[in-house]
């Protein structure tokens, strides 16, 4: 074998023109881990660890998108992962390769210290979330994702038994959009979290100490709720909210007398409701 | 305390009225482990393992649904789940659960006898698939997803180097619906196969002796694909099937020279394509 | 680049001198996905899929071992897996590896038809099961693996609140292996099932109807046990068996009240047991 | 039902005496993420997110554990998570839990700004690594695992091939213990990482160019490895390192001419070794 000539060697493979005549939707990578800094309500800035999707649209003239441009993109940026630099990671993905629409979608546990109800003993908690961005024919989106574990105690089982009630661990995911005057509005992950504990039937601890476990033990049975509940007491929640112009919240419950789950999912957006009148 | 009468016992608290005036979108059960029976083109019926997400809408007057008739109906099902029989799934889960949509989505891994390309060693293959139907305002849906697992070796890596070129495992996801004078036709998971391993480099197999490694070795070699062009490769084919109404199509590379996954998708409707003319 | 010769296909890398004189505990495949048959104690036989993990030791003497001849092995026998037929796979790997020691891990779900407790309704419930076998100079070790979903009550929760009790999935995992006179003796998947129920607050279901769940909430609610409660009534059920010389018991809550889990393990062989006396 | 008395209240469950006889070789709680500082070589410290398993034995006088105290114990740990401040934890949660036994576990990712081989374009590499603690019958024991992702290129598909040779991404796991003079001795991530990369075809990388990909493609191609051969080359390292008493590798290919994996595994001890002679 022959070693290739520089020339060979300055070949873009990926720049060739393509003649099959179909474009891309999305080309790009994922499952690419990379440690991030975002807001943090209480302190300023959390370090925490994303699991990363970043894709651009490819059209039809060219074969391939040049991979390594993403990790380089997203390189400069992870200091500074927010709401408001999202546009600029999306603008210089678009610039750099060459792109009309550009998407990215980054996962991470997000740590809240909680104190105990009673006994106010203090621990972290962590909130699997992610910040979804979009760049689609020039409009920008950014969409909140957080997952927040609670407490569900069942209303029948509660009704219809002479003592006890089963309950579980659910997982309620809101995913949402702000906005004021046609410009995104920040939501934080905090807010997120206190309202949907609170459509729950008990928020759930990383420590509990005796006398706080009694009382999230009756708060649960004071408070029974099925998934069905909980996405309504979202719904209504999210609705009020003015800032809000988009949801979609998903109840599941690991329910504890069956080794399968129960879920319900709403999704809603202010336009198609004022479209309706 | 003391324990129900029988009244209170008969209580159905799911079908209480709901005062929060919210519809829900989908509500139902999932992560269940159900075995099945599928269609297989060469043996007629195969045994398999799928986890089922099973749900239905609920309008805002009723507090609950009936989360123990999805299994039920399931249960009645089992022995024979096509894409003929989907519809009366979908057709009960409403009727059982007074709900005007049904949604249904069955994940199952699938086996296939291979042969190996020289010596002829035959084992089994699998290859994740899933069963998805909806019904909707009346109409029915039914979508095959099929992965298909494949060897790719990237275009650049082989033009760019004197010897050698960067291969991987990558993972084809199709789902295509298939229509014809307007009614579901079928599309056969092994056809999807076939026509997946073709747009890639060389297929996978489960079992290879020397001389079939040496085969797949120089096969993938002489066919390099990017994601990019196994996706288009893969579009191509299907856009020229007739029976082929829409597809999405997506490959994802898990890279040998990296940690992240690189991916591409597309996705097609044959109507849209037609109204545009 | 010329062909190569015949002779040069011909040629066994793996069979090569290794001249680092370090030998290899365990070589072969895992993630292997594959359709057995087992035995069922109601129907006999129960199609389920395996995923197989599969290995030889390897002297210093040698490169490689040839890792398609697992698959051919499996492939074999793969109509008949029960712990009658695990030797004679760990033979064969033995034999066609030229190696002493074989080990083979294949876990599969297994389905039991249950009836509802009040209402008898029936539906299918799964257990996640794993056959273990061992042939380690000489002696052939064959381990049943069990993992049965229950119902946890938490007794601490119960006593110290004026109503409710905190209660959620959990997993209890059984391995067991079984003797009478110096030979393997077997257990039935359904007796583990059986017995691992009895040692928690309620056994789970996959279909319950309103009496059902009346039931079990109450059920639970009397019979509350800590994850160290379920393995101590385990451990000492399983002392009680004659037939069982070694176990491994751990139960693990999906807490309904924290977003981690608690878990608790015991391990114990009755030859140690003797051998102290 | 009627509130329950402040002495019902102050009712510690979990401390009452039990007359099952068995003690309990593990509990506590798993699948905690907490965020924890560990050191790092180039900047001192890197922050980084952890699942925690904490468990402790129980003699067979008392019913119950403390579950809070293992979320104690590690919140006040949380900021020096090192193998010099290991055995402090595991002291504290048997002192806490009145234990003799004390068992860790926190599973992280790790980062490394990696320079690419040609271009010497930065970004960064993810490891994921886990600390084990381990106070057993009074001595501690501190293990470092580190899973490695490579490339590794198949010798056998290489030499009977006319071109091309398949190859795929690898993960080598090695878990290690040093000590000099009857003391744990410190093993940084990153020397682990280096020899590791050593032992495979080449390393992987996030952010590769085209004369980075051109490097690695032949790199890999100029040195072929098994399974089988990674963990051999790397024994032979860690066995020359005097600071090594105790390992275990293991290589496993994500093969990619098949959609199962390869693997081989090797344990060693210096111990045991030197007994032999």
């Amino acid at each position: 074998m022959k070693p290739k000539s520089d020339q060979q060697l300055m070949v873009d493979v990926q720049n060739r023109p393509d003649r099959r005549g179909i474009p891309i939707n999305k080309v790009g990578v994922n499952q690419l881990r990379y440690p991030i800094v975002v807001l943090d309500r209480a302190h300023e800035k959390q370090h925490t660890i994303a699991t990363v999707s970043m894709s651009v649209n490819l059209n039809e003239h060219f074969k391939g998108t040049h991979m390594s441009r993403f990790v380089e993109v997203l390189n400069e940026h992870r200091e500074d992962m927010t709401m408001w630099t999202l546009p600029h990671i999306l603008y210089n993905l678009k610039k750099r390769l060459q792109a009309e629409c550009a998407h990215l979608e980054m996962e991470f546990p997000y740590f809240i210290e909680r104190s105990a109800p009673v006994s106010g003993a203090t621990a972290l908690m962590d909130y699997q979330c992610a910040f979804i961005g979009d760049s689609l024919n020039g409009q920008d989106d950014f969409t909140l994702r957080v997952k927040v574990p609670v407490t569900s105690l069942c209303p029948c089982s509660k009704e219809i038994s002479d003592y006890g009630a089963h309950n579980q661990r659910g997982i309620i995911t809101v995913d949402v959009r702000g906005e004021r005057d046609g410009r995104p509005e920040m939501i934080w992950i905090e807010e997120v979290v206190e309202i949907a504990e609170q459509c729950a039937s008990a928020p759930v601890y990383a420590l509990l100490k005796r006398p706080d476990e009694r009382h999230v033990t009756m708060q649960a049975y004071d408070n029974p709720a099925f998934v069905e509940d909980i996405v309504r007491n979202l719904a209504l929640r999210l609705q009020n909210d003015e800032r809000v112009v988009w949801f979609r919240v998903q109840a599941e419950n690991y329910e504890s007398i069956h080794n399968h789950n129960a879920f319900a999912c709403i999704e809603w957006a202010r336009e198609a409701q004022t479209s309706n009148i």
